[in-house]
């Protein structure tokens, strides 16, 4: 049997932290080490364009989270590592689903229904103020992002249902009227996991200031950690596993077993000291090497490029062949 | 001084008329012809599929658009020839201006308008019932296509006055926000033309079945200009020449000189047989060799497909510059 395309977009959202890592960077690396999948990765850059109006950022954000998932261990030899802006193909294909794309389809999108409410919210007279067609034509896009790939399966949070939803329903869409063209792609619901608490208790955000980055150097690391905010208890008195950042934190970098143990010294009186070395160490161990390698990739992004152009000419071979299916379906061939 | 580039699109709307000769094709082919400027010329065959969703049916539309072109005098050595379709750096360019269009604009496009309204008039619940997004996102669309070439100035009657506009306001709003990359187009406002009389004296048009066909064979020309009603005067008898399908016709295939003489005649009591007889051969010493030509594309379409394969390749070398400049400008490249 084949193997399934499973494909995943990236934010190009900068360097990450633990709460990137635990909520998105390490089941999407996971998925990319299965043997009974081929992985297609692919940096929305054309979405990121929609808010991020700067070039110089909106380089920096690409190579940031490229070189992210490279250090971390996305083989690029195995999954198909590519950045959406260099396949064309997905632009067109977008275009001829707009064909059969209700535009009710589009009112009723999350994020522009998002825009909306708050814009009432406001009182202000236009409920499409500062709306941008990049952001209402967003599911589109998203569609032709999916369905390029002959994708067989998109592993979504809840938040993103809506977006395979559509996919989904344009592809049987323009089955049904232009002949079998476009496979349509199972969704595969992620648990959502509760979002890991930043630095402050919060959820862990760059815009809250509380985050712990993933590629900071070991010192500002260690710092971060040993600044911690813990209760007053000494080294001997019994501390409670289930109120404690230390623990949170440890359970995101080491192994069941490893927080099993490190669980049963907590509440058997470590010192928050030791804790927090024994934190420290651990993300260290993880962290050290991905690190330099996000170090090296950052000096001298042309190994990124290289890498993503690599992706691209594997994207572009298997979008070229959907592209054209798609053009004979409609009679432009 | 180079020479100003001037743009076209032409709808694929099948097998042209006396109507469509003398409101499009007559003023679009002396366009092209005309040293100081280079005319581009594309088939909008992604608009057309927003309507016309039967591929075998869209092929031949293109054809019959194409050759038309063709047989009438187009010179694909001289304008660049092409369909939209096969030149997919519009449709990343229509991605890169979605970013800086504000979804007002498409709110308030004509045929948008005219949707919701026809919609309302109807008394449905829902204003944007049977819209799809390739209507909704036909400026936009269309903005790139003007843009895509650094096109100067575009030729227009009023009812298309709306998709310049917006082309020029979103240059000029892309070039604020990343800095100088596309070109402000120039408005060229067409006089409208009165439209032309059917056989039946309302407007000429394939759905009222009251045209005259340009490339039919010449005894069906012959016929249905035999046919065309007139009052009972006979020969000898004064005609008035404001109130004639015949010298209306014979007008738009005559030069004025050729004309004058024919209205001369016609006030001076030519017989309606003869007056028939002279705009049949009128049309035919203009139309046989079109004919001829036409028949010849539409029985092997294979050189029209080439000939617009060669055109596209010169468009895509110019659309191609244009796409990298607005990479560049936004940061991706």
């Amino acid at each position: 049997m084949s193997q399934k395309i499973v494909l995943s977009g990236i934010k190009p959202s900068g360097s990450p932290h633990l709460g990137n890592y635990a909520g998105m960077l390490q089941p999407a690396l996971a998925l990319a080490r299965r043997t009974d999948c081929q992985a297609y990765y692919f940096i929305a850059d054309y979405h990121a364009l929609n808010s991020v109006q700067d070039p110089a950022r909106l380089k920096r954000l690409l190579h940031e989270v490229a070189a992210t998932y490279l250090a971390l261990g996305l083989d690029p030899a195995r999954a198909v590592f590519y950045r959406q802006s260099a396949v064309p193909e997905i632009f067109e294909i977008s275009q001829a689903l707009a064909c059969v794309c209700p535009k009710g389809f589009m009112n009723r999108a999350h994020a522009y229904k998002a825009a909306v409410a708050q814009n009432l919210e406001k009182g202000l007279r236009d409920p499409d103020a500062g709306v941008n067609m990049g952001l209402f034509n967003y599911p589109l896009l998203m569609a032709a992002d999916i369905l390029a790939f002959d994708t067989d399966l998109v592993p979504v949070g809840r938040d993103q249902k809506q977006h395979v939803e559509y996919a989904r329903d344009l592809a049987i869409r323009f089955n049904k009227t232009f002949g079998d063209t476009f496979r349509v792609p199972e969704i595969s619901l992620r648990a959502d996991l509760p979002a890991l608490p930043g630095t402050d208790g919060r959820k862990m955000s760059k815009s809250y200031d509380n985050t712990i980055a993933l590629f900071d150097p070991p010192q500002v690391l260690k710092h971060r950690i040993m600044k911690l905010k813990t209760d007053s208890k000494g080294e001997g008195a019994a501390k409670d596993p289930s109120d404690s950042l230390l623990v949170t934190y440890f359970q995101q970098v080491a192994s069941p077993s490893e927080s099993k143990i490190f669980i049963e010294d907590f509440i058997a009186g470590m010192g928050y000291g030791t804790a927090k070395h024994r934190l420290f160490e651990k993300m260290e161990a993880l962290l050290s090497e991905p690190r330099r390698i996000y170090t090296d990739l950052m000096a001298d992004p042309s190994t990124i490029d290289r890498t993503l152009a690599e992706g691209a000419t594997k994207a572009r071979q298997k979008a070229g062949q959907v592209r054209d299916r798609m053009r004979r379906s409609v009679g432009i061939s």
